[in-house]
């Protein structure tokens, strides 16, 4: 898969250190870029936005835990644009120095602990569990102490010297990982494209977000993706996340978008970018 | 605050040890009930199904971290049903034996670090953090060790003799959790009244979701949320969890039911129950 504007030498910012599905999703760029690994994804967000780097990768939505709250408020907060969207395929692995019956602690991210969640539970009842940055973070610090295991991808068990005591141990089998590539310009559209916004409805009146849809629905414009997310402003104040099929330099999108004008108080369009294809493991 | 089919002497499964929010929730019930403490979640979820409590009461969503993925699973793969729902002010504080410049290790449950990312990240940039199964288990895990700090309520910190180094230390101050409680019946209607429903869209078209939710509005029924989660079927697919004014077996919502049978090709009644009212802390 190729990105236009991702060229030969530019400096990409990922989540570290080496094993990351986040490298997995650069080496799906199939060019030769520059790797900056951070050690969790506040940084790797930081950097794009500091200019340390040309663009960052992050995860945004895997298909068994739901969106990844830290990339979706980047994206609320800061002035930062999707330019692309990459799709991994997540096999996880349990990976250790020692035997399955020394395992006392596991150590995964967060996302890697609840995707996990099951096959804990049946083999560790009473393991301890700790979350790290990232999950080949987990790797990296497991190969000091036979007593941990990593939950981490079988790359992970390479870089890191682990034996790989059990495969494929997520709790459902189509586990894929959404990741965007963010940058600080838009790209042209490729006629394959997809459109990000974010919105806060203005008027908390029955049928508001059905009117809003409708704008949408009336010109045939697709929603891949319709998600709310608290506004922090209070329980029960949500934004909207959506995500539509084209570009919004169409006509047709640039319409409903002025369409929806009335009906929200806040609109963001944060990315007009080509669709990811999904590749098999 | 009453439910009015909860009545002394009922036993109430929740998570513990003593001082989580959960307790809190279940004080705010005003009456005399038999609180049954578990380790985690899912155990939780398993006494309610194995009868061995009358009712149970689990976190759903918070208002900074979005919803609670195992409770929503739990209502879509099991028996069960929600009850009533109670809101329950978050503030978290930092609980240690220890002073400030000791911690070397936060621990808490997943959702009190992530509503403390950036507190932590401020004072703690090179600690570990760890997750335990509720916030409480992590005070009490904390009273024995000065270098670990727990994320906890206030309570807290009295039932295991730990200092408060920092209060009120959420990212955000609206920080709420609504809890529902899960029963196997339906109470009957109060006049002020939720439902909440699971759907699949029966259809992959552009205007589906618009036209379901046109059977909400054109009957003036206000949905309280909506939310999309991964259906595990493959990224990309959803399920969308709704709440709405009203109870089930109002005219107008049995209609609206009836209306997006066409559009849906699941259809799953997850609960009618009195609303919840928000205290202030």
């Amino acid at each position: 898969m190729r990105i236009h504007w991702i060229v030969w030498g530019m400096i990409i910012g990922l989540l570290g250190p080496q094993g990351t599905y986040s490298q997995k999703a650069a080496n799906q760029l199939d060019i030769h870029a520059r790797l900056k690994y951070f050690d969790d994804l506040e940084d790797v967000i930081g950097s794009v936005l500091a200019g340390d780097v040309d663009c960052s990768i992050l995860p945004i939505e895997n298909s068994l835990e739901g969106s990844i709250g830290i990339t979706l408020d980047a994206l609320k907060e800061h002035d930062i644009t999707i330019t692309g969207e990459i799709i991994v395929p997540i096999r996880h692995c349990l990976l250790s120095k020692g035997h399955m019956e020394d395992v006392k602690i596991i150590l995964s991210h967060p996302q890697g602990l609840a995707q996990c969640r099951r096959f804990i539970r049946t083999h560790f009842k009473n393991a301890r569990t700790q979350t790290t940055g990232s999950t080949s973070h987990a790797a990296k610090l497991t190969s000091e102490f036979p007593e941990m295991a990593a939950i981490a991808s079988r790359e992970s068990a390479l870089h890191y010297g682990l034996d790989i005591l059990a495969d494929d141990i997520q709790d459902h089998k189509e586990n894929y990982t959404r990741f965007v590539v963010l940058g600080k310009q838009m790209p042209e559209p490729t006629g394959h494209d997809k459109t990000s916004i974010i919105i806060h409805l203005g008027q908390d009146r029955p049928g508001v977000l059905y009117d809003l849809l409708g704008e949408f629905a009336s010109r045939n414009i697709n929603l891949t993706k319709i998600e709310s997310r608290p506004s922090k402003l209070g329980l029960g104040d949500y934004l909207f996340y959506i995500d539509m099929e084209g570009h919004q330099s169409d006509t047709r999108l640039k319409d409903a978008l002025k369409g929806i004008e009335n009906l929200a108080d806040q609109i963001k369009v944060i990315g007009s970018y080509p669709m990811g294809i999904r590749k098999i493991a």
